[in-house]
């Protein structure tokens, strides 16, 4: 009698850790999947010490300090790429992302850029000076524009939205960005961006000999 | 001893059909909250029966049949719409979208279109169709531009991406579209049409005068 009623207590303890476990795990999952909205036009803000972490907010700069903007945040998503970073922009003439994508390509982290040809040539472009870091950029070479304007982090991080990396989209107009690690939203474009990617790489031999 | 025994298997059987039950709910929640991407260009394909599921498919035009393509996803998502369409676009010229919203509208469905002044008056633009139909059209009057490109379904289900709704970006550019019903990507979308509603509010009745 004692051994069933022990046996019994001890499925019941077992039944209810498991089940208070996969709560756990349920919550965890949930609170750690990242699913958040930016609002453009961002407030103009000192970001200097999200590059620099160390400096003190009061350096010299006539812009407001420690304000946490849209840019601010969307900087931060950015830099927070540990393994690699691939970008797919239709335009890219924003300085503090390009600093941004040139820290993290002295950190170490595999860059891949793919953007529109006709753009990557404007005023302004940072395309170029990327190149010239060394960093790996393909131009989309097809008759039509590469409208995409997105960014995956690590292969886990989809950015994406109606900005364009530009300064007039960061400051003046109104966007979107949505900042995502939902699997069935973030793999479709890590799978679509290997495609251009390859789909461009003869075109990119073209351009490394005519560059 | 026979009372501690059943009392025992009670609380086991009920300890596991709870966890069973949670597990099921949990499962289909995850299966019913749409995440989906599309990826444009779309191939060219007739959509009447999408229009007119009645419609045979072999009905006289000499584009392909029965093809599910991004473009009549897209449709299907947008008229899908049971009690209202919130609509916030950069630029609006394509047809088939603008027949999508007005047989929205025929069905009673709430239209709602905040678009951008400029965009809104270049050759092509829907606007003043959908306008003289009776739908309730706001135009952005800010400097800047209105550059967003998304719509929210019935409240719960969000569009955005790159894509305006014009033909080349349907027909020829590479663009992305996603869907979403996750409640943290769709609420701040609602939350900031509303904002852009009520900001281009005293814009509206000057338009409404000068039209």
């Amino acid at each position: 009698m004692w051994t069933v009623k022990v046996v019994s207590l001890g499925v019941v303890g077992l039944s209810l850790s498991l089940e208070l476990l996969f709560w756990l795990f349920s919550r965890r999952r949930s609170e750690r999947v990242t699913n958040k909205v930016l609002f453009f036009p961002s407030k103009v803000a000192c970001v200097e010490h999200i590059f620099s972490p160390t400096l003190p907010h009061s350096h010299v700069c006539s812009l407001p300090h420690g304000v946490d903007t849209s840019f601010s945040r969307l900087l931060r998503y950015i830099l927070s790429a540990c393994s690699s970073l691939d970008l797919c922009l239709f335009s890219f003439s924003n300085m503090d992302l390009s600093r941004a994508v040139l820290l993290l390509h002295s950190r170490g982290v595999t860059i891949r850029v793919l953007t529109d040809k006709v753009y990557s040539a404007i005023s302004g472009s940072q395309i170029g000076v990327l190149r010239k870091a060394g960093i790996c950029v393909r131009c989309d070479v097809s008759a039509v524009h590469m409208h995409h304007k997105f960014a995956v982090v690590d292969g886990r991080m989809l950015i994406t939205g109606s900005l364009n990396w530009t300064l007039t989209a960061v400051q003046s107009n109104m966007e979107n960005i949505i900042i995502t690690e939902e699997p069935d939203l973030v793999q479709p474009f890590v799978k679509e961006f290997c495609r251009l990617w390859g789909l461009n790489d003869s075109a990119q031999d073209l351009n490394s000999v005519t560059d």
